[in-house]
């Protein structure tokens, strides 16, 4: 990313991305299907997040999963078991999700079917931010062990968030983590949106995420 | 990364940086500084434990450090408590170091003053893998709360690795960090690589660390 070259490459492929998103989000409304994609950091808690969504949420609404790594499909098992549909996509050395995976790997099923869709992003919290997959809505999470400062350091993942989720509260107090100066710092790099404090462990805060959730689902319809 | 065209340019790119980073080596290993580039998700801990070792270190060795970020100067006014040299590089939307970043920050100062140059990368376990910087050892560091998994989730950052710290191990009980899950998984990606579990907060471990840090400085001037 550092030629003038390299640059314009990498925004023909970023149109090229906008063009297949922008398909895709048509596709989703048609069908009727909310779709979030989820951001973080390498181990912030977006699968485990995700684990107690899909199992809340799949009690009401059909809801499906798209996970993102590098390698293995770790988190496409622990998924499973909510009993939703989910399907990895391995990256190999890319480190995002780009538009054409996500339609690949939505092969075979009948978005009809669904009311949900999540997509778990790769763990990275800068080169996904620019790739848009076709979502109503994303989310960020920012877990209490990474330090306060993080929406700071990469401004782009919080800027683009439509919620930013604080994950694993439940290890606040070990870490010091001091909640005033981790909303101002969010507050200070994106005005007003709207920020979800949890823990998947203790359940804390998911009543609120689930409430955000079925706020944006609602009116991503009207 | 996704065209042929833009793998081909990234190619050119990085063997560009190779270069250079080639030479860095060169006037690095000439001037007898043992430099280290530290790599790690954001928020494992690489600031924090660059803090400790060069409080350490700084009684016996000349010690400076750069410090890659997308934005801010937080890490480089934290560090530079510590009396030691330290300049921030801020990458903007790059989400890694490159050779000729570190080239142009070293300017104005003295090689030949120097026995330690610490460069920590941009918080990222994919991007940097993969960009030499002309350093003489790797460390890459895997957070207790980041979960055993991610050496088989991001394979790239832990093959290149000379040594693999585990951080934050006070908060190993409380997330259960599942030790041997942990070493078996780095084993598997990298057989051999040595491991050093440590804790910046309590300072279990960083003995060990700066052991192994001081024994690879002596064998990198043989």
């Amino acid at each position: 990313m550092s030629t003038p070259r390299l640059l314009e490459i990498r925004q023909g492929v970023l149109s090229k991305n906008d063009r297949l998103a922008a398909e895709l989000r048509q596709r989703f409304h048609a069908a009727g299907v909310f779709v979030v994609n989820l951001l973080s950091s390498p181990g912030a808690g977006k699968t485990r997040l995700l684990e107690e969504t899909l199992r809340r949420m799949g009690t009401d609404l059909r809801v499906a999963a798209l996970v993102g790594d590098l390698a293995t499909d770790n988190d496409a098992l622990r998924l499973a078991r909510s009993g939703a549909p989910v399907r990895q996509i391995q990256t190999g050395d890319m480190c995002h999700l780009e538009a054409h995976l996500v339609e690949q790997h939505l092969d075979g099923w009948n978005l009809d079917d669904l009311d949900v869709l999540f997509i778990e992003n790769v763990g990275n919290l800068v080169c996904p931010t620019g790739y848009d997959l076709g979502e109503a809505a994303r989310a960020v999470l920012l877990s209490v062990t990474e330090g306060e400062d993080k929406p700071l350091k990469y401004p782009g993942a919080f800027v683009s968030a439509d919620c930013v989720v604080v994950t694993k509260m439940d290890l606040a107090e070990a870490v010091e983590f001091d909640q005033r100066a981790a909303e101002a710092n969010i507050a200070s790099v994106h005005p007003g949106v709207p920020i979800v404090y949890t823990s998947a462990r203790t359940g804390a805060g998911l009543d609120a995420w689930m409430e955000w959730l079925e706020h944006h689902r609602c009116s991503s319809h009207r």
